[in-house]
């Protein structure tokens, strides 16, 4: 069925909006994009509460922690639970502290990634070393490629790499969470997305920075964030009686986002601020297509 | 047909070589691993030239230039001329010169990778940027991303991408490229080798780095290197009477030199001192095969 457009239709939206009593919002390209809240979008959430309906936030976004993101919707004025807050890095540090439980004597995580990862894996109880220490911002040397073939200066005790969006990417980091891979440490993505939206354009995402290491280890990753199962299982974790059906995913991504939503069987609304626009819509798998799309999540305020 | 084991039997080796007049033998795995000389290889090449062979180096090595590639063949006692070294970062600059050649106001090339990159632009006189420069060398700042977003920071004359391994690598020359990319520069990947091999292992090579620009701005590259078809472009532009039968690659890699001698209709021979192992040999695709294999170079001396 094709994608309905609702902005400006006040009534198609209300009874849009009327199947669904929780909304899951995806963050970046939907409520702000880089510094930036989107016009309307704090109205947009707010409008949504004062119709009763539960609002719970999904990011895919690893570089901050839940709390930091709490700090900046904060900022936006609008008021957020910590326990309402899904990110890729939080449910990475879940699926190894709770899915996967790493036991010594390989239970420390190398991390290609920011400081969400760390912060995260922290707050788990999980040791992890890279990420943003210092000790590993500077150019590979001749020394480095002797000594990780000999593994001399690889921890003996790392059994995961977690890959996330790097902002301090370097090549040593990459030939780290590389080698610790080919020297058989699981492989996980925060997630897989290409590209982030930001300023009105896109930039490298965890996906990129996994597709390098996935090259270069021959190995794929396992998937943390949306389209993967985890989000979900921890959001059904946290809310115990959430109900799948009259549950709404709104986002930018019809890779993540909406093939989420579909996959776990909740509603979907698609929001053209981020990654995807109305010409991938339409060239997109009909099997992932949304329920519906609006031009801006404001056009949701009636 | 199974290839042939040829180490330790003098008879088939004599019988392999009698076949051939020209070798064009990989470097990186055959006849040196990172700094070091592999056991017998000058040898080997020594004795393929006492027997009236024609030697021709071909790699995919893109970060030194010829000449520097000269040096280091002489520093092992391997004489050498410059024509008869054939470099994927000398095929990039070929090809950019000679085949799709950037014209004015787009004839500026944005580099993600080594010192041989730039040499062989600077040497066929072709305009570039990225690369080495210190400039680059740092964090990205939010100011950056909105520069990038808003094209300010961009040379309005980059008609071309050039993606090789790149060992200073960072998120800000990641995104430079690919935004360059998505905003409609042409992406030439010097090679796309998943790895190179140096100290008895393997670590990300161009492949890697170009599967991260891929993956970003959606796009695939065009491949400079073997298997691609124009480093034999190259060769015979040099070597115009060169005849394809009796020319044999000699190489460590499946997927790039056994690759390139099949579909280049040459003779093809596996050394395993480098990426592919016998093990990768027994489950390749029999169309791309090699003829024979050796363990190391050094076996075909009689």
């Amino acid at each position: 069925m094709r994608p309905v457009s609702l902005s400006g239709d006040h009534i198609q939206i209300q009874a849009f909006l009327d199947r669904y009593d929780t909304f899951l919002l995806d963050c970046d390209g939907v409520i702000w994009s880089g510094e930036e809240l989107l016009p309307g979008a704090a109205e947009a959430i707010n409008s949504l509460r004062k119709q009763g309906k539960t609002v719970i936030f999904i990011t895919n976004n690893s570089t901050e922690s839940r709390a930091s993101f709490c700090r900046r919707f904060e900022k936006f004025g609008i008021p957020v639970h910590i326990d309402d807050v899904f990110t890729s890095a939080y449910i990475t540090a879940s699926y190894l502290s709770q899915d996967q439980r790493l036991a010594p004597p390989r239970d420390e995580v190398f991390i290609l990634g920011s400081e969400g990862i760390e912060n995260e894996l922290s707050a788990a109880d999980i040791k992890h070393l890279g990420g943003t220490d210092p000790a590993f911002q500077r150019d590979i040397t001749l020394e480095d490629f002797k000594d990780l073939a000999a593994t001399s200066t690889l921890s003996s005790s790392v059994g995961a790499v977690v890959v996330g969006v790097d902002l301090q990417l370097n090549y040593l980091k990459l030939c780290q969470a590389v080698t610790y891979i080919r020297n058989g440490a699981t492989f996980l993505a925060t997630n897989t997305d290409a590209t982030f939206p930001i300023f009105g354009t896109v930039f490298p995402a965890a996906g990129s920075v996994a597709a390098a290491v996935s090259r270069a280890s021959d190995t794929q990753p396992l998937l943390m964030g949306k389209p993967g199962p985890h989000m979900m299982d921890a959001i059904l974790t946290r809310h115990e009686d959430l109900d799948r059906s009259p549950t709404c995913v709104v986002g930018d991504g019809l890779d993540t986002d909406i093939k989420f939503g579909v996959e776990q069987m909740l509603g979907t609304l698609l929001v053209l601020t981020g990654v995807s626009s109305r010409q991938d819509m339409e060239c997109t798998d009909p099997k992932y297509a949304p329920e519906a799309f609006v031009e801006q999540l404001a056009d949701l305020v009636l």
